[in-house]
Protein backbone atom coordinates (compact mmCIF):
# COMPACT_ATOMS: atom_id res chain seq x y z
CA UNK A 1 0.00 0.00 0.00
CA UNK A 2 1.20 3.71 -0.61
CA UNK A 3 0.87 5.64 3.14
CA UNK A 4 -0.58 9.11 2.33
CA UNK A 5 2.30 11.32 3.47
CA UNK A 6 2.47 15.16 3.63
CA UNK A 7 6.41 16.86 2.81
CA UNK A 8 6.36 20.17 3.43
CA UNK A 9 8.38 23.08 4.01
CA UNK A 10 7.27 26.32 5.40
CA UNK A 11 8.22 30.30 5.47
CA UNK A 12 7.57 33.59 6.42
CA UNK A 13 6.72 36.17 3.50
CA UNK A 14 8.74 39.25 2.83
CA UNK A 15 7.12 42.06 0.70
CA UNK A 16 4.18 41.60 -1.89
CA UNK A 17 5.53 40.38 -5.23
CA UNK A 18 4.02 37.12 -4.68
CA UNK A 19 0.43 38.99 -5.41
CA UNK A 20 1.10 39.01 -8.92
CA UNK A 21 -0.97 36.41 -10.47
CA UNK A 22 -1.76 34.10 -8.24
CA UNK A 23 -4.96 32.69 -7.72
CA UNK A 24 -7.06 33.30 -4.98
CA UNK A 25 -9.33 30.82 -2.86
CA UNK A 26 -11.21 31.18 0.78
CA UNK A 27 -10.66 29.13 3.13
CA UNK A 28 -12.62 28.40 6.38
CA UNK A 29 -11.35 25.36 8.40
CA UNK A 30 -11.54 23.87 12.10
CA UNK A 31 -9.71 21.66 14.68
CA UNK A 32 -11.47 18.80 16.62
CA UNK A 33 -10.40 18.65 20.11
CA UNK A 34 -7.67 16.29 20.03
CA UNK A 35 -4.53 15.73 21.80
CA UNK A 36 -1.11 16.77 20.08
CA UNK A 37 -0.26 13.31 18.56
CA UNK A 38 -2.57 14.05 15.66
CA UNK A 39 -5.18 16.76 13.89
CA UNK A 40 -8.69 16.24 12.63
CA UNK A 41 -9.34 18.78 10.62
CA UNK A 42 -12.57 20.41 8.77
CA UNK A 43 -11.69 22.28 5.81
CA UNK A 44 -14.17 24.48 3.65
CA UNK A 45 -12.84 25.77 0.25
CA UNK A 46 -15.00 27.16 -1.77
CA UNK A 47 -17.68 25.43 -2.09
CA UNK A 48 -16.07 22.11 -1.33
CA UNK A 49 -15.39 20.28 2.06
CA UNK A 50 -12.67 18.42 3.20
CA UNK A 51 -11.71 16.12 6.82
CA UNK A 52 -8.46 15.80 6.79
CA UNK A 53 -6.57 13.43 9.93
CA UNK A 54 -2.84 14.40 10.25
CA UNK A 55 -0.11 12.51 12.28
CA UNK A 56 2.70 13.98 14.06
CA UNK A 57 5.88 15.11 11.83
CA UNK A 58 8.42 12.46 11.79
CA UNK A 59 11.88 13.45 10.21
CA UNK A 60 9.92 15.75 7.89
CA UNK A 61 6.63 13.63 6.76
CA UNK A 62 3.79 13.14 8.12
CA UNK A 63 0.64 11.06 7.39
CA UNK A 64 -2.07 12.22 6.40
CA UNK A 65 -5.36 11.09 5.37
CA UNK A 66 -8.51 13.33 3.48
CA UNK A 67 -11.60 12.45 2.73
CA UNK A 68 -14.28 14.56 0.82
CA UNK A 69 -17.35 15.06 3.00
CA UNK A 70 -20.53 17.22 2.42
CA UNK A 71 -20.61 21.14 2.49
CA UNK A 72 -23.04 20.92 4.83
CA UNK A 73 -21.17 18.26 7.15
CA UNK A 74 -18.48 20.53 7.53
CA UNK A 75 -20.47 23.54 8.17
CA UNK A 76 -22.14 21.42 11.17
CA UNK A 77 -18.84 20.10 12.72
CA UNK A 78 -16.77 23.37 12.26
CA UNK A 79 -20.08 24.41 13.94
CA UNK A 80 -20.60 21.56 17.02
CA UNK A 81 -16.87 20.96 17.27
CA UNK A 82 -14.40 23.47 16.76
CA UNK A 83 -15.21 26.31 18.36
CA UNK A 84 -12.47 28.62 19.43
CA UNK A 85 -10.02 26.64 17.28
CA UNK A 86 -11.29 27.65 13.51
CA UNK A 87 -8.77 30.03 11.21
CA UNK A 88 -10.15 31.45 8.67
CA UNK A 89 -7.72 33.06 5.43
CA UNK A 90 -7.24 33.42 1.81
CA UNK A 91 -4.84 30.99 0.06
CA UNK A 92 -2.97 32.35 -3.02
CA UNK A 93 -1.70 29.86 -5.31
CA UNK A 94 1.48 30.67 -7.49
CA UNK A 95 3.90 28.92 -9.60
CA UNK A 96 7.95 29.30 -8.86
CA UNK A 97 10.65 27.26 -9.77
CA UNK A 98 8.16 24.62 -11.64
CA UNK A 99 6.59 23.82 -8.07
CA UNK A 100 3.48 25.06 -6.79
CA UNK A 101 3.52 27.01 -3.80
CA UNK A 102 0.67 28.67 -1.53
CA UNK A 103 0.31 31.97 0.36
CA UNK A 104 -2.02 31.56 3.03
CA UNK A 105 -2.76 35.42 4.35
CA UNK A 106 -4.39 34.79 7.85
CA UNK A 107 -7.59 36.44 8.94
CA UNK A 108 -9.21 37.55 12.19
CA UNK A 109 -7.25 37.42 15.55
CA UNK A 110 -4.05 36.11 12.85
CA UNK A 111 -4.70 39.33 10.33
CA UNK A 112 -0.84 40.25 9.09
CA UNK A 113 0.58 36.61 9.12
CA UNK A 114 1.64 35.04 5.93
CA UNK A 115 3.02 31.87 5.37
CA UNK A 116 4.28 30.60 2.87
CA UNK A 117 4.46 26.33 1.52
CA UNK A 118 5.43 24.28 -0.82
CA UNK A 119 4.84 20.39 -0.86
CA UNK A 120 8.00 18.18 -1.76
CA UNK A 121 7.65 14.49 -2.97
CA UNK A 122 10.22 13.63 -0.65
CA UNK A 123 12.03 14.77 2.36
CA UNK A 124 15.49 16.38 1.63
CA UNK A 125 14.40 17.12 -2.37
CA UNK A 126 16.25 20.13 -3.36
CA UNK A 127 13.77 23.04 -4.10
CA UNK A 128 13.97 26.71 -5.90
CA UNK A 129 13.38 29.18 -3.25
CA UNK A 130 11.53 32.10 -4.66
CA UNK A 131 13.25 35.70 -3.18
CA UNK A 132 9.81 36.80 -1.46
CA UNK A 133 10.52 34.10 1.70
CA UNK A 134 11.67 35.16 4.84
CA UNK A 135 12.97 32.56 8.16
CA UNK A 136 11.93 29.00 7.03
CA UNK A 137 9.77 28.26 10.35
CA UNK A 138 9.01 24.21 8.83
CA UNK A 139 10.08 22.92 12.53
CA UNK A 140 8.49 25.53 14.76
CA UNK A 141 5.11 24.41 16.34
CA UNK A 142 4.51 27.98 16.83
CA UNK A 143 2.91 27.81 13.06
CA UNK A 144 1.13 24.77 12.71
CA UNK A 145 -2.15 25.61 11.49
CA UNK A 146 -3.52 23.68 14.77
CA UNK A 147 -1.79 25.76 16.80
CA UNK A 148 -2.48 28.67 14.73
CA UNK A 149 -6.32 28.24 15.25
CA UNK A 150 -5.82 28.42 19.32
CA UNK A 151 -3.52 31.61 18.96
CA UNK A 152 -4.89 35.03 20.17
CA UNK A 153 -2.27 36.81 17.96
CA UNK A 154 0.24 35.76 15.29
CA UNK A 155 3.66 34.75 16.82
CA UNK A 156 6.68 37.01 17.95
CA UNK A 157 9.87 36.48 16.41
CA UNK B 1 -30.50 20.27 5.61
CA UNK B 2 -30.85 17.19 7.27
CA UNK B 3 -28.34 17.15 10.94
CA UNK B 4 -27.63 13.44 10.63
CA UNK B 5 -28.05 12.22 14.53
CA UNK B 6 -27.91 8.86 16.16
CA UNK B 7 -30.15 8.13 18.65
CA UNK B 8 -30.09 4.96 20.47
CA UNK B 9 -30.88 2.74 23.48
CA UNK B 10 -28.27 0.57 24.97
CA UNK B 11 -28.84 -2.68 27.17
CA UNK B 12 -26.79 -5.55 29.04
CA UNK B 13 -27.58 -9.00 27.74
CA UNK B 14 -28.93 -12.07 29.82
CA UNK B 15 -29.23 -15.36 28.03
CA UNK B 16 -28.18 -17.03 24.64
CA UNK B 17 -31.45 -16.74 22.92
CA UNK B 18 -30.56 -13.80 21.09
CA UNK B 19 -28.38 -15.78 19.11
CA UNK B 20 -30.63 -18.00 17.37
CA UNK B 21 -30.87 -16.66 13.73
CA UNK B 22 -28.55 -13.76 13.94
CA UNK B 23 -26.21 -12.64 11.61
CA UNK B 24 -22.37 -12.01 12.73
CA UNK B 25 -19.64 -9.78 11.66
CA UNK B 26 -16.03 -9.21 12.85
CA UNK B 27 -15.45 -5.71 14.05
CA UNK B 28 -12.46 -4.20 14.73
CA UNK B 29 -12.37 -0.06 15.97
CA UNK B 30 -10.74 2.07 17.41
CA UNK B 31 -10.57 5.75 18.72
CA UNK B 32 -8.29 8.91 17.87
CA UNK B 33 -7.29 10.77 20.94
CA UNK B 34 -10.28 13.42 21.64
CA UNK B 35 -11.27 15.35 24.40
CA UNK B 36 -14.40 14.40 25.32
CA UNK B 37 -16.58 16.58 23.63
CA UNK B 38 -16.46 14.42 20.25
CA UNK B 39 -15.18 10.66 19.17
CA UNK B 40 -13.30 10.29 15.91
CA UNK B 41 -13.59 6.16 15.30
CA UNK B 42 -11.85 4.38 12.99
CA UNK B 43 -14.00 0.89 11.70
CA UNK B 44 -13.46 -2.08 10.00
CA UNK B 45 -16.32 -4.41 9.59
CA UNK B 46 -15.41 -7.23 7.34
CA UNK B 47 -13.56 -5.51 4.22
CA UNK B 48 -15.51 -2.39 4.59
CA UNK B 49 -13.92 0.79 6.57
CA UNK B 50 -15.41 3.89 7.89
CA UNK B 51 -14.34 6.98 10.05
CA UNK B 52 -16.93 8.03 12.04
CA UNK B 53 -17.05 11.65 14.18
CA UNK B 54 -19.93 11.86 16.58
CA UNK B 55 -20.55 14.48 18.89
CA UNK B 56 -22.17 14.66 22.73
CA UNK B 57 -25.13 12.85 24.05
CA UNK B 58 -27.86 15.54 24.31
CA UNK B 59 -31.05 14.77 24.95
CA UNK B 60 -30.88 11.05 24.03
CA UNK B 61 -29.55 12.39 20.42
CA UNK B 62 -26.36 12.53 19.21
CA UNK B 63 -24.45 13.83 15.99
CA UNK B 64 -22.67 11.67 14.15
CA UNK B 65 -20.68 11.95 10.64
CA UNK B 66 -19.64 8.88 8.60
CA UNK B 67 -17.83 8.05 5.80
CA UNK B 68 -16.48 5.27 3.93
CA UNK B 69 -12.69 5.09 3.44
CA UNK B 70 -10.08 2.88 2.05
CA UNK B 71 -9.28 -0.16 4.03
CA UNK B 72 -5.65 0.40 3.50
CA UNK B 73 -6.21 3.84 4.89
CA UNK B 74 -8.07 2.49 7.88
CA UNK B 75 -5.38 -0.34 8.75
CA UNK B 76 -2.60 2.72 8.98
CA UNK B 77 -4.36 5.25 11.09
CA UNK B 78 -5.44 2.17 13.75
CA UNK B 79 -1.88 1.28 13.63
CA UNK B 80 -0.54 5.33 14.26
CA UNK B 81 -3.26 6.35 15.98
CA UNK B 82 -5.59 4.36 18.01
CA UNK B 83 -3.03 2.34 19.76
CA UNK B 84 -4.30 1.27 23.37
CA UNK B 85 -7.79 2.44 22.34
CA UNK B 86 -9.20 -0.45 20.51
CA UNK B 87 -11.64 -2.57 20.24
CA UNK B 88 -12.42 -5.83 18.81
CA UNK B 89 -16.02 -7.56 19.01
CA UNK B 90 -18.75 -10.40 17.30
CA UNK B 91 -21.26 -7.85 16.24
CA UNK B 92 -24.78 -10.09 16.09
CA UNK B 93 -27.57 -8.58 13.96
CA UNK B 94 -31.14 -10.18 14.22
CA UNK B 95 -34.91 -8.23 13.81
CA UNK B 96 -37.56 -8.12 16.83
CA UNK B 97 -40.26 -6.51 16.99
CA UNK B 98 -39.84 -4.99 13.50
CA UNK B 99 -36.67 -2.99 14.16
CA UNK B 100 -33.27 -4.23 13.72
CA UNK B 101 -30.83 -4.89 16.76
CA UNK B 102 -27.52 -5.52 17.22
CA UNK B 103 -25.73 -7.36 19.75
CA UNK B 104 -22.01 -7.26 20.29
CA UNK B 105 -19.68 -9.69 21.80
CA UNK B 106 -16.56 -8.05 22.99
CA UNK B 107 -12.92 -9.12 22.51
CA UNK B 108 -9.57 -9.27 24.72
CA UNK B 109 -9.89 -7.49 27.57
CA UNK B 110 -13.55 -7.22 27.57
CA UNK B 111 -14.06 -10.49 26.99
CA UNK B 112 -17.58 -11.59 28.09
CA UNK B 113 -19.26 -7.80 27.81
CA UNK B 114 -22.49 -8.20 26.00
CA UNK B 115 -23.95 -4.88 24.86
CA UNK B 116 -27.61 -4.89 22.87
CA UNK B 117 -28.18 -1.77 20.96
CA UNK B 118 -31.04 -0.63 18.75
CA UNK B 119 -31.41 2.47 16.95
CA UNK B 120 -34.40 4.82 16.89
CA UNK B 121 -36.51 7.30 14.48
CA UNK B 122 -36.93 9.97 17.30
CA UNK B 123 -36.02 10.47 20.52
CA UNK B 124 -38.79 8.69 23.20
CA UNK B 125 -39.89 6.35 20.46
CA UNK B 126 -41.63 3.74 21.75
CA UNK B 127 -40.06 0.23 21.28
CA UNK B 128 -40.62 -4.05 21.99
CA UNK B 129 -37.96 -4.86 24.52
CA UNK B 130 -36.76 -8.22 23.69
CA UNK B 131 -37.00 -10.66 26.95
CA UNK B 132 -32.94 -11.35 26.47
CA UNK B 133 -32.44 -7.81 27.32
CA UNK B 134 -30.81 -7.07 30.99
CA UNK B 135 -30.15 -3.79 32.33
CA UNK B 136 -30.23 -0.42 30.05
CA UNK B 137 -27.23 1.13 29.94
CA UNK B 138 -27.88 3.96 27.54
CA UNK B 139 -26.74 6.65 30.13
CA UNK B 140 -23.77 4.81 31.54
CA UNK B 141 -20.95 6.43 30.54
CA UNK B 142 -18.78 3.56 30.87
CA UNK B 143 -20.64 1.67 28.51
CA UNK B 144 -19.80 3.98 25.45
CA UNK B 145 -17.44 2.44 22.84
CA UNK B 146 -14.98 4.95 22.76
CA UNK B 147 -14.38 4.09 26.95
CA UNK B 148 -14.44 0.57 26.50
CA UNK B 149 -11.76 0.94 24.33
CA UNK B 150 -9.44 2.18 27.39
CA UNK B 151 -10.88 0.04 29.76
CA UNK B 152 -8.64 -3.23 31.00
CA UNK B 153 -12.15 -5.19 31.99
CA UNK B 154 -15.36 -5.15 31.33
CA UNK B 155 -17.26 -2.37 33.81
CA UNK B 156 -18.61 -3.55 37.55
CA UNK B 157 -22.16 -3.67 38.23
Amino acid sequence: MTEPVEIERKFLVVGQSWREGAEVDLLSQGYLPTTDECSVRVRIIGERAYLTIKGPTIEGARAEFEYPVPLAHARSMLHQFCQGRMIAKRRYSLRHGGRLWTVDAFEGALAGLLLAEVELDHVGQEVDLPPWLGREVTDDPRYLNSALAEATAPPED
